[in-house]
């Protein structure tokens, strides 16, 4: 297999695809839809867990595990609901050789099944707030796959959360999407807008939704995290009330937000280039790749000595490392083919390095080479990957600012969209509007950003407006 | 809810039950044969998922993750898988609101979807051994529920293996028994026996199955990790073959292996006692649980200012507490909570204590009670700690190992069975035999361990034997 890519220039969709095979993130299943997680995929989705995992928990959310099948009937009791689920789930009609019943779909999503154990488990005040969280599959059939972004099956955490109150539900729904504010800017290196959807983007049963939202390379939106306020509906539908401190019955509040695998093909697109991945430091599963060169056995096994004593101290400062010493490939072949996996760091080392008592480290990111003494190595590459985590998010902030653009009426806005890019404008329009304008430019309100202070006048309507949003065409 | 259980010795199966409800495990889920984990449950399976990916890391393997959803003719691809599978699955007919033209099974295990994949990944001997572990949901239809031992849905981890010869393939399944066996006796506390299943109870499809297999407190088996030599049967039938050294196409070897939340069940029917759950400390998401017991307020925030400086120093000593301070119960109510939910240690601190500088430590294995001063507390507690994981274990084996009685001869057989308990006997029939025994007094070979060395009788056909086995009833 050789290691090259389609140029992003050429073809977006089809460099993706290319990176996500050829780095080994990912394949197709044999059903239509569906997707593998190779290892090395799912090494990155291991640190994002674990990263999420415990601000989730540093925060008072525990984790539970509830089923995937729901009785049809559930999924029926909250109109919205199963409005917008319906059409994109999987259907179980047998089971243990017989025809069942009742169909069981597979979770698109939980609130059903949650909030029917909700009921039984919620009786009073001091049973509030419960605060769960779960990692699982979900299925959402899908016809156009695409590896990580769209596929039928899922990996996420789905966090459902019951409160006395709508200021408490309120404080939940903005803490975790600041929460994934921070897992997307500080460890994937993907700058996002943080804000509301509009009512034609928002969860089908919500109140609202918050989302955060960033620019990929090729100026499309991702939609990377949402956060739902999901007020009294399903305590109403499922019938989950409390007795307040006043002895009084009262629905319960509920929230529901979540992230999913999705945020790989995020990191894959805020951050590639046409030599495949770049991986910021904080989630790369190996932070940096130690390639030996030799010429001859003896050189060999003198540097594999040098090695070993830079392994261990590698190990002793948790550093994440991997050595590729083969024989098969030559060491050039080794560089293209760790560049393409998004190695952060490559630690060059030969019997000149070796007389020098020197290593060449190579940045992922910039291409810089840097000779660096042995009694330096550890401080300056943990300090080159600070250095790496923070060019990386600087440099797609730079990328994201310069091709979000004002528009200050109806033609401007086309031309940006049509160029490419986001659109943050004042708007005063509704919902057929919005529609409206999808369907001449594709471009829909991505974000409705929680900071506003400025009046104007919709680009749109020509009224005026005491709101900013953003527009883009999404995936 | 009343903290008490029904006994032990009046209905194992609803003191079970009680203990799995009222410890805050597991509950039922809507749909007949699923459970839902509470957060309490999902805690411990967490521990013991954090200590056997660890393991399974520090051997080499990688996780991985792959579709739930086979197509049917996968399934058929291996005659013996199928035949013992089929009639537990569950079937996907519907996805996206069409009819599918080919049903969908959901994993029950993932051999055929993950060989599917192999094909496409091994091409020569260099690709090998390719050591993937995946954690994931399965699927198994089931009537008759039990809570953690026996439902529709469950959680488990499966590995599945490929290598180039027999005897790397037979390396692995050891030393993964092996990994199952220290999983089980030095973490869960819960001794097993190590060795191979008759071929009328080994995995549908492998050569042959190795198992650990533990007695639980009413004498019965529970099999508790299972690690399946799979030959080149699964390669057959997907037909993945490799170049090998010599250039000439050779199947690949396969092994699986997999343990599941069943390991919760045997830790609660090891350990559990009439007061409810045991939990050694290695797993307990609360190792000890401090309990400050004041009459008025002064003496609460005197206390709760004691409490914080042990708090502080219990963090940075990693061991996992919780304080139970509320206003709602009283203390009695507090121990009898706690004991039900099986914490290892009770810290009592009362106004008393205070002014002698000491606490009380309640252990939850013995009901032992200690007074110990503050400057000792922290190595005090460790090293309770780790008496309390040794003597479970001890206890544990204690039992087992009584109730495992020898028999000469089938009607001593009948009756130790009848009694309850373990027969260990030289054996030499076949299949037949096993079945009629099975019938007559429903007791099955559980394991016939890998280590033999003696010569005698077999006591249910008369003839010489050189291999003696573990019969008793399981679950």
């Amino acid at each position: 297999m050789s290691i090259s890519v389609t140029k992003r220039s050429e073809d977006y969709a089809r460099w993706y695809t290319d990176v996500v095979k050829k780095a080994e993130l990912a394949d197709y299943g044999p059903v239509k839809g569906t997707m593998v997680i190779r290892p090395y995929g799912f090494a990155i989705w291991e640190n994002i867990r674990q990263i999420a995992d415990r601000m989730f928990k540093e925060t008072g959310h525990v984790n539970a595990y509830f089923p995937m099948f729901i009785p049809e009937s559930y999924m029926r009791k909250e109109a919205e609901h199963i409005e917008g689920f319906a059409p994109e789930c999987a259907v179980v009609t047998h089971g243990g050789g017989k025809k069942l019943d009742e169909p069981l779909y597979v979770r698109p999503t939980s609130e059903t099944i949650i909030w029917s154990m909700y009921k039984k488990w919620i009786k009073s005040y001091r049973d509030l707030p419960l605060l769960i969280n779960q990692w699982a599959n979900v299925v959402r059939w899908e016809m156009r796959t695409r590896l990580f972004l769209r596929t039928t099956e899922f990996l996420w955490q789905e966090g459902h959360t019951a409160h006395a109150t709508a200021a408490e539900a309120e404080e939940e729904v903005r803490k975790i999407i600041e929460i994934y504010r921070i897992l997307a800017e500080d460890y994937l290196a993907m700058p996002v807008y943080v804000g509301k959807k509009t009512d034609a983007e928002k969860f089908a049963g919500a109140l609202y939704t918050y989302s955060i939202e960033a620019m990929m390379g090729d100026m499309k939106a991702l939609q990377a995290g949402t956060s739902h306020n999901l007020g009294q509906n399903f305590a109403k539908a499922f019938d989950v009330t409390y007795l307040n401190s006043e002895n009084k019955q009262e629905y319960v509040y509920a929230t529901s937000w979540g992230v999913s695998t999705r945020l790989i093909g995020g990191v894959i697109m805020t951050h590639g280039d046409d030599k495949g991945l770049i991986l910021p430091p904080k989630i790369a599963p190996y932070q940096l790749v130690i390639v030996p060169i030799w010429r001859n056995d003896d050189q060999k096994s003198q540097l594999m000595e040098e090695v070993t004593k830079i392994k261990i101290q590698f190990q002793k400062e948790e550093i994440r490392y991997i050595v590729d010493d083969s024989d098969q490939v030559s060491p050039g072949w080794k560089f293209n083919q760790w560049e393409m996996k998004g190695v952060p760091l490559r630690l060059e080392i030969g019997p000149k390095d070796l007389k020098k008592k020197q290593v060449v480290l190579v940045r992922r990111d910039t291409g810089e080479k840097h000779f660096v003494g042995f009694e330096n190595l550890y401080s300056v590459v943990k300090q080159m990957l600070n250095d790496i985590q923070t060019n990386m998010f600087e440099k797609a902030l730079a990328f994201r600012n310069n091709n979000t653009h004002e528009a200050g009426n109806y033609a401007d806005f086309k031309k940006i969209i049509a160029a490419g890019g986001f659109v943050r404008a004042f708007w005063s329009g509704d919902g057929k509007d919005e529609a409206r304008i999808q369907e001449e430019t594709k471009a829909t309100i991505r974000s409705i950003p929680f900071e506003q202070n400025q009046k104007g006048t919709c680009f749109y309507t020509g009224k005026p407006s005491d709101t900013i949003v953003i527009f883009g065409k999404s995936y």
